[in-house]
């Protein structure tokens, strides 16, 4: 059964990117689509925000929930638990975006939103036990673990943070990283000093160890003399960087060398009809504000490239509503004084 | 007199985007200096804003005040009432901002954020009664002119957006435009519904009239017939859009042919080690969350400047801090896994 469903625009995911565009798109009276696997992305990995400007404290959860909460005032549709995974430029100019769950839908243009993702092990029992212990968000899930042993497989300050906020949670732990201790000189002193932590450097998973329904334990190799070792855990955290997974995108929007997607400064991608912003693209900055910023940009090009195509003249509504008569205010784009 | 300072940062402006700025510059540990004319910039102008991502619903003015309290909380410094008006490189590669009043200032990176202001009608007794009867900001003044007679001299959608919000207040306005009606098509009609609103197609302002204090009236010509008339008003209110006022940085930094500054997709300027972003630069959007983004991509491309002089890698503070042992986590720029 294949469903056919017409939009505006689509954006895929649903971190603060996807959402600040969506925000701006159904403002600007198009019909939006949000597809998207859960609600926030990596912004559930944060914990408190103290830099987004305008908001003295918030968390992740709470800021993408916000957002959401405005996209849906706008009249802005979601799906969620879904996942893009190819999209087709047709004759007209319109895409059709598929999902893995068989979905097909037909816009006019698209906002490619959907982050980066936790590198993986790559190693034998990781997928199966994902989620019975493999986990890739310490700060989400570290508290399920309270109590229990667990095992930090980690770099640079990803990884020291992580082996910190468990500190707290878990009797023992171990932090599997492939190289010397580095990162943050700070972050060092501070994990070096727990009791807690044995730190296995220049070591690295080798296989994920489990009873069939959860995590017991995982097999870990000396990176210099090759011996490998098993340690009984029963929670294994990843924190080994995040990467674009754009491969559905390779040979439709120009990818870098590192796999994300290069725009212009309007958020443009080199296919017209196709904009990106956040993470998932080549703007080297991670943070919540910066992704917001470069969504809005991204919306506003898409909402301009939709107007040309049906031979308008864009006319951007403006960050605010006056007080007054008006309903909204509409200060144009590019007003032409 | 003259009074030298040293800091890490400049920042000049304190819109949207000179406070983003200097959030995360001063958050950085950044000796942070904001000089600006006054809090808020065009911000001031905003009136009710709902699509801040994160806020549902907030005005201009709490925006500046509120970020402005995030800056100060990590320190940063304001210097408000003074204007920057000259930028000389040094020989070490540091600059010297020199302002109006004759403040001299070190530091080794720019954040220009200074926005636009508006344009001028550029006529007789226009500076002469400034503040006086002659406004550029309706939505800030307009109140003041209560029960008084009031021209508007605009195009566009700024000209019939700041009719209507003086269509409450004013017993009668002239509206004053160069050409004929025009913007959005809903609120030309809410314009021309309107009672008590002369307009004046084809007409431009010649003279502003005063007793001397304030104003009493101004002379306005018929541009296609020459006829000249006088009108008796209180209030002259401009709304003719906005010019980057780049001047003092010309020969310095890359301007476009709107004197906006040229920069590329991190904030930089063609100067190492000044910055730039919103309204004054070459980005045509005018959004608040875009000008935040832009000012943090800025902010931290300049931290990063000033720690490759310092000789060292820079980290950036992340955008949130986790719960558990460490005060602040450091997530890396480009951590380099």
């Amino acid at each position: 059964m294949v469903d056919t469903n017409t939009y505006d625009v689509i954006v895929v995911g649903a971190g603060i990117a996807g959402l600040s565009a969506a925000l701006y798109l159904a403002r600007q009276g198009l019909k939006t689509l949000v597809i998207s696997k859960d609600l926030g992305g990596q912004l559930l990995m944060a914990g408190t925000i103290e830099n987004y400007p305008g908001i003295k404290v918030t968390n992740g959860a709470d800021l993408a929930m916000a957002v959401e909460d405005q996209v849906k005032t706008f009249g802005g549709e979601f799906r969620y638990g879904d996942v893009v995974n190819k999209i087709d430029k047709l004759e007209d100019g319109k895409f059709m975006v598929s999902t893995e769950m068989g979905m097909k839908y037909i816009c006019e243009a698209i906002v490619l939103a959907f982050g980066k993702i936790p590198i993986k092990m790559g190693v034998e029992g990781e997928k199966e036990y994902d989620g019975r212990g493999v986990s890739y968000c310490t700060i989400c899930d570290g508290p399920l673990y309270k109590g229990k042993v667990t095992a930090v497989v980690g770099k640079g300050i990803q990884g020291l943070d992580a082996v910190l906020h468990l500190a707290e949670l878990s009797p023992k732990i171990y932090y599997v990283t492939p190289t010397r201790l580095f990162g943050d000189e700070e972050l060092m002193r501070a994990v070096k000093n727990l009791q807690n932590v044995e730190i296995l450097e220049y070591h690295k998973p080798v296989k994920v160890l489990g009873d069939g329904a959860k995590v017991t334990g995982m097999v870990v190799k000396n990176i210099k003399n090759g011996e490998e070792r098993e340690i009984k855990v029963e929670g294994i955290f990843v924190e080994l960087g995040y990467e674009a997974k754009t491969d559905f995108v390779k040979g439709l929007v120009d990818l870098n060398d590192k796999n994300e997607i290069i725009i212009n400064k309007i958020g443009e991608t080199n296919v017209e009809g196709i904009f990106a912003a956040g993470d998932v693209t080549d703007i080297p900055y991670k943070q919540a504000v910066i992704s917001a910023g470069e969504a809005v940009k991204a919306a506003l090009s898409a909402f301009s490239y939709i107007q040309r195509r049906r031979g308008r003249k864009g006319t951007i509504l403006g960050d605010w509503k006056k007080t007054g008569k008006v309903k909204e205010e509409k200060p144009s784009l590019k007003l032409g004084f």
